[in-house]
């Protein structure tokens, strides 16, 4: 071991003991310059998004660290996924406060550390301040496309069939029941229940498993973040189409399902509530079969929730009636 | 126009108005798709890069934001031309409190629009949020270098020439004259030159104009922002060489110097305060007189300061003397 050299900051440490170990990209040279080298395969774009969390905002102060370092890495993943691109790496910007303590640090980067190998996402590099606000993490994710590839929102083509991953509107039924725990048993929740829509808040499951899948057979794709309702609404304005959504074929999870029945006005907030990391996408009828073929061998459950027409708009129909959504979509502003 | 639709965000009402017209770059789809799309030309990597500033820690509260914004760019661009790269984009992530209001967000973008077309760095995506700690912005620049060609931190030779571009320690002066006043009078500064280095702080100048030189010419290189003490020394770890600086021989400005003179203890925090934004590089001594021909036709001042030496630590040398720093690089830790 060397002598210990005064001229190593105490961040320069930090970075080496705890982050070091996640740059296994060899681009990323250790984490020991200012920059950091991708060089994408021959005949491959370049896929890039950011997404980032902050305490208080996007996750709670308690949450494990490791969960919400895996949180805002799948994030950024399930934007990947919904374009068809493989994950190439991340570059991090942390901000954190004074007293945060080296535990905490610690976790962050034990939970990223395990979902950069599962997902074969190296990081790249980043940038680490203190900040007198709360904690704030921001992603930027890379990814491959042949070129020329990337499954975009604004393709999406009158008579495409509209198609869902996962379940819908766990996430914001879980955040719900985390402010106010009393509503476990408004909803009449068993404990599982509650559970599982309490873990789908505090995890994701990105569906990267399906890319190759969207990218062979979507004309286009998102995935859905700020809500099922909103979310459809920006790829119907991308593409210039309209769609109709069939609200008893949106996929729930029977926890979800168990909450809306106590409750019916918590549809509206599982198709508005976001958070979701699922992927809504539109493909051809001619591709349907073709795509529940591929997305079963990737082990991703996907669900035909209505078609593209034209016009403009997303309808939401239930009962034969369209819904109205006070607000349709998440917004910071 | 069209009618107003309810189910655009007001945060996507935002982004429309003040970032979609820096969103010149074709793969960043007018703002309008979750992820960006860049192809490097063939021979090339991509070079990422990320920094961010934080109000109350890398910027005062009641900057303009334009000149915030310009600042958090041209710390990423300072990057990019350290590695010898030409800049294709940027990403960013923005954390504005409740209460910011749009007059703010419309400096903000007017300033990052002017430097954006300047250095030929278009917006190609971000992410925006709400915060309830201070103003938050993070940058994730892009470059392109003929494949392989990134100039690193971690190859330079004994014997190499170490130079460095502009003047050093304005901005470590700036800082402190920002904060208190009272110092221009203790210092002695004229107005001109307690503006001069208020001025270098709020807003550097990135030697993009360089870039190619570097490129060209540097063995190694590395931007100055946690002060050449530190950043030097972490050149020299990086190589596994040492460097000896002759102090007198450092690059100051005239306000610099008259601070200086009139507190000889400043010295120090001008050569460890950071925010400086000026490169460090090594070069062979046979291509030192064809980098100061092509500094000279890119209009960037740059000055030889010393040699790298075998050993380890970077040596500042003042009166025959070692100099011995307290802290010689800004750490967030």
């Amino acid at each position: 071991m060397p002598e210990r050299d005064d001229t190593i900051s105490a961040e320069e440490r930090l970075i080496a003991r705890y982050f070091r170990p996640l740059a296994t990209h060899p681009g990323a040279f250790g984490l020991a310059d200012d920059a950091a080298v991708v060089t994408p395969p021959a005949g491959c774009d370049l896929v890039l998004t950011t997404d980032g969390v902050i305490a208080g905002v996007h996750f709670f102060a308690d949450d494990p660290p490791g969960a919400v370092g895996r949180k805002v890495l799948r994030m950024n993943l399930s934007d990947l996924a919904a374009k068809g691109a493989k994950p190439v790496g991340f570059l991090m910007s942390v901000a954190l406060p004074a007293g945060i303590g080296e535990a905490w640090i610690a976790g962050l980067a034990a939970g990223l550390g395990e979902d950069s190998a599962h997902y074969g996402c190296p990081l790249l590099g980043g940038d680490t301040d203190h900040t007198p606000g709360p904690i704030a993490i921001s992603i930027t994710a890379f990814g491959t496309v042949p070129h020329g590839g990337m499954v975009r929102r604004a393709t999406a083509k009158s008579g495409d069939c509209v198609l869902v991953t996962g379940t819908i509107g766990d996430a914001a039924l879980g955040v719900l029941l985390r402010r106010d725990q009393a509503l476990a048993k408004k909803w009449r929740l068993a404990d599982a229940a509650s559970a599982h829509l309490k873990q789908r808040y505090l995890l994701p499951e990105p569906r990267n498993a399906l890319a190759d899948a969207v990218l062979a057979h979507a004309t286009a794709a998102m995935d859905v973040s700020d809500g099922l309702a909103g979310d459809l609404a920006k790829l119907c304005r991308a593409s210039a189409v309209a769609a109709e959504i069939d609200v008893a074929s949106v996929p729930l999870s029977d926890a979800a399902r168990a909450a809306i029945a106590a409750e019916p006005v918590l549809m509206e907030t599982a198709l508005t509530g976001g958070d979701d990391y699922e992927i809504v996408l539109t493909l051809s009828p001619q591709k349907l079969a073709g795509f529940r073929n591929a997305a079963r061998q990737a082990g991703v459950a996907v669900t035909e929730i209505g078609r593209v027409t034209t016009g403009q708009g997303a309808r939401f129909l239930s009962g034969g009636k369209t819904m109205n959504f006070a607000k349709p979509s998440y917004s910071h502003f």
